[in-house]
């Protein structure tokens, strides 16, 4: 009679007594196809990673963790700013919680024209949601901008040439008023030294060449250049900048963070 | 003068005069959106990183890099085993070679039902086409099949019990008609102890237990059931199936390899 | 003139007028050989990798990148939880700095006996120290065991064997008196359904699967041991324990994480 | 009785009624602490990531998995180009098989000089023995050397500046007289557009820019350059180069391969 479903135990469900609260527990790394918004094309499929927690109060042994991936399934994988909180509610409800955290992270891509010859291509961003439904609703937007750097110090000490490379800007924002991950691209792509692309002919080369050249700027000042963008946007409410330079004259990376504090 | 584009000089189409020809030239890891076929829907939009080659003869100093992103994003992002072909001969032509090659990896996902609630859910598979354009055209479909193995020896030898873990066949085959991605999933699903899923009821739970221990598999055992079910279909020409298994009793993984010879 | 050294420019010493101070800059991702302390063999040879980071005022440009691997080289590779201090003042010193971090993670060597035959071989633990110096020194001790976890839901349901997997048990710890790596690898192991080898021989597999099937855990049960032994502990004054299971029935992880609150 | 290790039965040992052979059985991503040789110094310590591997005849269910370890474990974790083949006989004898395979990849460091300063520090280079014995013993030689490339096209076309980044050259070489690892890195570092150091002072910086500046290189220049040492070399019998070049102006690699025909 075992196999029958009536008396499967429910081992999760029983009484713990060792008294400890669990803070997160879920499941961490599925992938699931998704849509998110995109601002010229209305939405984009793309492919999801996430990792879906609860908190666990200390009198029951284990969370049903099937729940996570059923709550996700039934809200036809659109992941947006607007809807995340209602799933984040469904999850808690369904999972008896007071906490539910979401995190996905995705490519997305983006139809880019080359600056000279106008010819297009897309550019892929990986980009996250870091969300959390506790008394309030916590949305954290991140996007990863790869851009260019030329070394200031190279320029200036250099009778020719300046080291440069591809850097990495890691923005992190809360916003007040939905921000689009295309906003968060130009802004640090237009505070590195120059922007960068899957296709570029002959003349776009030229022009980046020399655009980057200058413009040249250390991680410092990468990352105090999107602070100084993203400051003046009233909708940012806090933010964390991160850029690592993938330093062509060293086998490590050159890094800098700012963090708006007071939130 | 020298910004206008008739006079930005080609290097890379300059004389070489080191008489070492090139194998293999081109872009790696580009990351963009495409197209694939999908059984069940007609076609599944997902994201592919890209490889694109071509040889270059010992008189040329450089290949045309922006060239590649260019052949693939007229294809309009569609990627199947039936255009490939047209690509690489795009590819090989716009490139003035002999040999051109497109290496694709993109995660496929389908939705499978759980073995006893029937209740479904996304599976992620990393699949990949590995082509070459030379005299004739060659193609290899590269399956990766997430599967659950349980140890033969673990079982014999215990009193209870037997060790478990998650392992992965990646099947690689060549064809001389249309063989499908889920059939390949299929072959090596049914040939593990069990398949597994993204979301299980605790009566799936039970079955797949249940199911993996009456059918213990070693990395030798699986990889030859899945030869075994490879050679009897004349559609496939050539394979290679690996096998690695996370060994729950290891930190290292068990691993099996067999290749058809004579092709 | 410009290529003797008294006359190159410091770019990075210059006064910055933007006003945004820096929370950390440095370098990350430096491979560098290390001597960790080892309780059986006083000390162990291993290879380190360093993120290296200060803090800086709103008015200086730059940092000085070359200096943070002169720091570190001069302490000739000795990294332990005695010294990091001093090597963060030098470096806060050297750097003109408030505020020094250095995070470095090496793989640790652990010679161990299988449980019945007494065969010996080693086993590998990611390790990591994280430390900053601000106006007082923060040092955590970060310890990756991995450990095989059987459901305890698997088992009871099913009428025959259970599920099981390989887990990672993440301890970071901060402690006001020396606590060992091998303690901490010691309680998670303990903690665990079973602790796992390199090198088992056949009446060895029969233990550990007999052993950790007759000892199941949830990775909501494993974190929870793991927390009550570090409780108990009076040298460990914080700790963040995260356990990640990958889940033999899935593609994915369960997680579980809990982290000491108020300090 | 069960549990007395007389009575434990060899399943992996049993008749296999299937009738396939097993190319490759065994081990794959086993760390293992080891020692190398080192030209400078005699000897060095580092970490060892393993695949290990047999063939398994038609008539054999399974191989043993433990004696991979013991075999390694007995050599003292020496690992030299001149005992691997007693290393491979050994686990050909106690598998009982007729084909055996290790592939090992490790850190290498190396102590360098910056070009101006003088200043010393520890540059780090992936390296790896991929090894077989059959009838005769097969042993290649891999080093991965990070250096720096600048674009000859872009500072041909650019009215100042041109891209440069980091590039990484593998070279795979077989031998019939000992070559050192360090040799390799020679080669590799002066074919490039130059050498990179993980600690530069600005004289040393300024140096570096202006000789990469002199030097352009494209992929292909660079595997080309590196080709017509190795092949000037008697030693060298065979060679796989390849170049991929983390292009600053992109998001992807560029990428170049040359093999040695006709061994």
């Amino acid at each position: 009679m075992k196999n029958e479903k009536a008396f499967l135990r429910d081992v999760q469900n029983e009484r713990d007594e060792r008294n400890v609260p669990i803070d997160m527990v879920g499941i961490r790394g599925l992938k699931y196809p998704i849509v998110v918004l995109d601002r010229a094309n209305g939405r984009q499929r793309t492919v999801g990673t996430f990792d879906l927690f609860v908190d666990l109060p200390r009198d029951f042994r284990g969370t049903h963790m099937s729940r996570f991936v059923e709550v996700l399934d039934r809200h036809n994988n659109r992941i947006t700013p607007r809807n995340m909180e209602s799933i984040l509610k469904d999850m808690r409800e369904f999972l008896k919680a007071d906490v539910a955290h979401i995190n996905v992270f995705f490519p997305y891509f983006l139809r880019k024209s080359a600056p000279v010859s106008g010819i297009s291509s897309y550019s892929s961003f990986e980009c996250g949601f870091i969300t959390r439904l506790n008394e309030g609703f916590d949305f954290i937007l991140e996007v990863n901008v790869p851009v260019m750097t030329v070394c200031p110090c190279s320029k200036e000490i250099s009778d020719r040439g300046a080291h440069n490379q591809r850097a990495n800007a890691k923005v992190r924002i809360r916003m007040n008023s939905l921000v689009w991950i295309e906003e968060i691209i130009e802004i640090a792509e237009t505070s590195a030294s120059a922007p960068i692309f899957s296709l570029l002919k002959r003349e776009d080369e030229k022009f980046i060449t020399e655009l980057s050249y200058d413009n040249p700027r250390f991680v410092e000042d990468l990352s105090r250049e999107i602070v100084l963008r993203l400051e003046k946007d009233p909708r940012i409410t806090w933010y964390r900048v991160e850029v690592a330079s993938q330093e062509s004259i060293h086998n490590h990376e050159a890094y800098a963070c700012i963090e708006k504090r007071g939130i």
